[in-house]
């Protein structure tokens, strides 16, 4: 898994039990993949300019430690592909101690902008993915 | 002003202080002018087929108290046109007695796909909204 | 699985994919369990007051059909009770035909305000859940 | 007005109209004034430690152009203090061209954990803001 970006929890992410509220997780996530994918060199918001678009079909979070108001967070992401479903594994660490506060899963099936599946765009971007995925650990 | 429509308040609606995140009241004044053009007789999603949208350009909230996870409000709005500006006042009220938790103020331009003003449609909307009121009053 | 409530898409809810911000059926959840709670006779919101927290500790949502803005949508809940784990399965269903759009699950733990497990809060809150829950079901 | 700092529109952020939903900017308001305080060397999670709270009491925002999901965004806030009351201007500019995109203020009172207004608390909050304020000008 690889560092997609660092945070600081929100105000407005708590909730009153003194805590971030759980499903605020699910955009931390999205903000982890958004940044992964800018890491690989393909921005999303680019992909949904060409016309494909990445919808979630499955979401699991399992939250180990609350976070805290003005925490400063690190997301950690990986993404594989497996046939026509790309597959995001997430964490959730403090920056101060490194501690895991939650581990999460999304999976995402590339769609046109009709909703249908695009089997072409999917291999593409599978192929892309995986290039650009083995180019940057080629050159680490 | 009339009522549009209870809500019960989230847990997610809720901040860190106890008490109901500020930004959240726009959410409920938009609940609450859905609400209200429902009762109208025109909901906003047919406005949008129709293709006209009614973008927010400015907001306003006055705090009075605050609300809590699981209150009963009631949310209240009145419209009112100004030439090619659609002015929404709202209230938020507890259910249990009536008192008043918040105040609140959008305004609102229509506007076509492009995002340019309408000026046609704005008339046709401020003529319907207008008579459909009167309507409404005289019936009650 | 029972009818806990009915809830209207908020256009807060939704994306720029035009449809419901997958996070958000995580609040919806949330609003599920609260109103499923309600007609078992004990409110979240009361057992907060008595010292018991209900924390997620594990969350999950299979999104099968988007939901769009003005939706009105029936939230299902189911409550069973495993050892110390209070485990919520959901299913969020369009209203006017019954299409299934999502199917979820949450896992809670009892704690008290220190954030501790509960053993005696655990049993209890479970008889209770159960003796309500078939006394619902004798009356029916 | 300085920079208290960036950041990038969510996913999570943006609506069905395609750009950032009206409220979402009230909370990237508090973002701007939780990272000014910092910068004047005062978090506000030390200060709800210490058992101050700054509520607000008024919220508005003008909004004047879009952002959309991935822009990356410049908040910009300045303190002002007035007696009892604490006084937030913000502005949203874009990063790439310094486009204004909104321009909104919020208005606060220093209140203690049983909501009473602190005039001690203020008053002392109130010479700290203006001490380091003048310290940070004089030192640039």
């Amino acid at each position: 898994m690889s560092l997609a970006t660092t945070i600081r929890v929100r105000y407005q992410e708590t909730d009153a039990m003194g805590v971030v509220y759980y499903g605020n997780y699910l955009s931390w996530f999205e903000v982890a993949r958004t940044e992964y994918m800018r890491r690989l060199g393909h921005t999303y918001a680019q992909l949904e300019v060409e016309g494909f678009f990445l919808p979630v079909i499955e979401a699991s979070c399992r939250y180990k430690k609350p976070a805290h108001y003005d925490d400063e967070l690190a997301l950690y992401a990986l993404l594989s592909v497996d046939g026509l479903r790309f597959h995001f594994d997430y964490e959730v660490r403090r920056v101060d101690n490194g501690e895991l506060l939650a581990a999460g899963v999304t999976e995402h099936l590339c769609v046109n902008r009709e909703g249908k599946i695009d089997r072409a765009a999917s291999k593409r971007l599978a192929s892309l993915v995986q290039s650009e995925s083995s180019e940057r650990y080629k050159s680490t």
